[in-house]
């Protein structure tokens, strides 16, 4: 290991490689080196505020904590988005480590940690052994898109839903394939009447546009909202369109504001819970479900340095991007 | 039995009295003899269309449909707020049956079944046992205001859980006191700083008015909206006053409406799980506790009578009733 890490952020509206001394290891923590690491829409929104980029990392172990016991130097494994919590709290104590008030996240705390660096940190319990069949550059997005997805759909499917996935991309492209995979009849909602095929491919069992979803041959029990803008949801909030009770899973969308019509909302008795990527249980779940059930990411390789990623900005701007941007060391 | 029913509905802006054949019933209904009707805020925003009043209502069963096995003539029953559903259904093989695509429910169909009136049809499983240490005037205001707040508290609440009660009306003083009663930690956010002697005689343990939200001990784990107009969730939806993954139940609200601030919806986890008055096994579970725990509902009472009515609504318009309207036979 080398003392020295190497990370990118954008400074003066840019991409750079900033140098800083690898910080000493707390007795529960692992530094990785890092091979692969997604960059992902997030990557995206936070680059302006000039924190070490990258938040779905995989690489081998190389440096444990002494209390460590469960990852050794060599292993395999991603991680990224959370990096640590208390472990004591009511979120740590019952699965919803994903609240914890101290957590360790992305974007959150500790800014010069990230995935698309030589080097990355995390609490040995927010590390993921990769299963032995999945391709790194298959394994990198998985670690936030991936967990973002398979937990807003496990969390809440019932068997026999009928789910409705809100957008083809980054997301949705998964969420299409682990909702076909978990059993669902799956409804996909798009804006692009050429993508109908693909999410067919995907696993997708029927296909609507936003603005015919009167045609739906039946309601949607669960839709989880991929997209970077909210449906109208006073289109949507109809018993024919939205069985009653149903649950809307918002992982994306406007950054404003989401605003619910009146009475159909109470009326219906429609659910709203927002997901924030997964807990650990459930992360690991993922990746299992993954490997069995041949979840395959479209990624779209990048070398991880400076040009690889301006060169990946640029792609993800242009709308181009078929779906998630993979850097490789 | 008269074969007349006379009820009490709004005719040109007034309250009148109609008279019309009593309907014959189907084999799983059962006809119910009122006593007492609560008058609710609900019937109040029904009153311009000119529906039959009322579904609060508690009396005697009078005659029973051919496959009734579970009531007899002369039990003293309550309900009224649903009076069926198709019971095969997703839902009403669930527990889920208020959201039963074909639910006979107050407002929404059989607008001449209300229970200001002398007599009040509902299927059999949809009418409940009033237990025996209950007065009737009392039961009344449980079947709606009380199963709702009753069902809200109840479907969320976690064992040490802060819970929020926002308003001190019909419903926020009997959600008060049910979850007082449940074991929880009760705040009640309130506008008036005058009812806070009222509510901590409820059974809350702190008080604190809208707009001193800052101030609260401890954020809130489960928040019960009874008031008439949603608080402003910009300020409510922070870590330091709705704990993360916090659940917000309106179970009442501005009826136009409901805008949800992002970020912090989704980087909170905060979840919007409305509920409409209750489900039967929640419904019986609900009177049960209310006999054993001694949930008192607060009532005026008046005669159902087209004076009393009238003489209730006006009270209900002056913004001083307290906190139920009963109206008696």
């Amino acid at each position: 290991m080398t003392s020295t890490n190497n990370v990118l952020r954008q400074i003066d509206g840019k991409i750079h490689q900033t140098s800083m001394p690898n910080a000493s290891l707390k007795p529960n923590q692992v530094r990785v080196k890092i091979t692969h690491s997604g960059f992902c829409g997030t990557d995206h929104t936070y680059m302006p505020y000039g924190i070490a980029l990258g938040h779905e990392g995989v690489g081998t172990v190389e440096e444990v904590g002494s209390s460590v016991t469960d990852l050794n130097v060599g292993d395999r494994v991603g991680g990224g988005y959370y990096r640590g919590s208390c472990g004591k709290c009511k979120y740590c104590t019952t699965g919803r480590e994903s609240w914890c008030y101290t957590r360790d996240m992305y974007g959150e705390s500790n800014t010069d940690n990230g995935t698309l660096s030589d080097h990355f940190i995390a609490e040995e319990t927010y590390l993921y052994k990769i299963p032995d069949n999945m391709p790194s550059e298959e394994a990198a997005p998985l670690q936030c898109a991936g967990a973002t997805v398979y937990k807003a759909l496990v969390d809440h499917i019932r068997s026999g839903d009928r789910v409705g996935i809100q957008g083809i991309g980054g997301l949705g492209h998964l969420a299409i394939q682990f909702a076909a995979k978990l059993g669902a009849t799956v409804v996909v909602l798009s804006t692009t009447r050429s993508k109908e095929q693909e999410a067919k491919d995907f696993g997708a069992h029927e296909f609507y546009l936003m603005d015919e979803v009167e045609k739906l041959s039946a309601p949607i029990d669960l839709l989880i909202l991929t997209g970077s803008r909210f449906p109208d949801f006073e289109r949507f909030f109809k018993k024919e369109i939205l069985s009653r009770n149903a649950t809307i899973v918002p992982i994306s969308g406007d950054m404003n504001q989401m605003v619910l019509p009146m009475p159909s909302t109470l009326f219906n008795g429609y659910n709203i819970s927002p997901s924030l990527v997964a807990d650990r249980k459930t992360h690991r779940d993922m990746l299992n479900f993954a490997a069995v059930h041949q979840i395959h990411p479209v990624i779209e390789q990048f070398p991880l340095t400076v040009e690889g990623l301006t060169e990946a900005v640029k792609k993800m701007e242009s709308g181009h991007l078929r779906y998630r941007a993979v850097l490789a060391n």
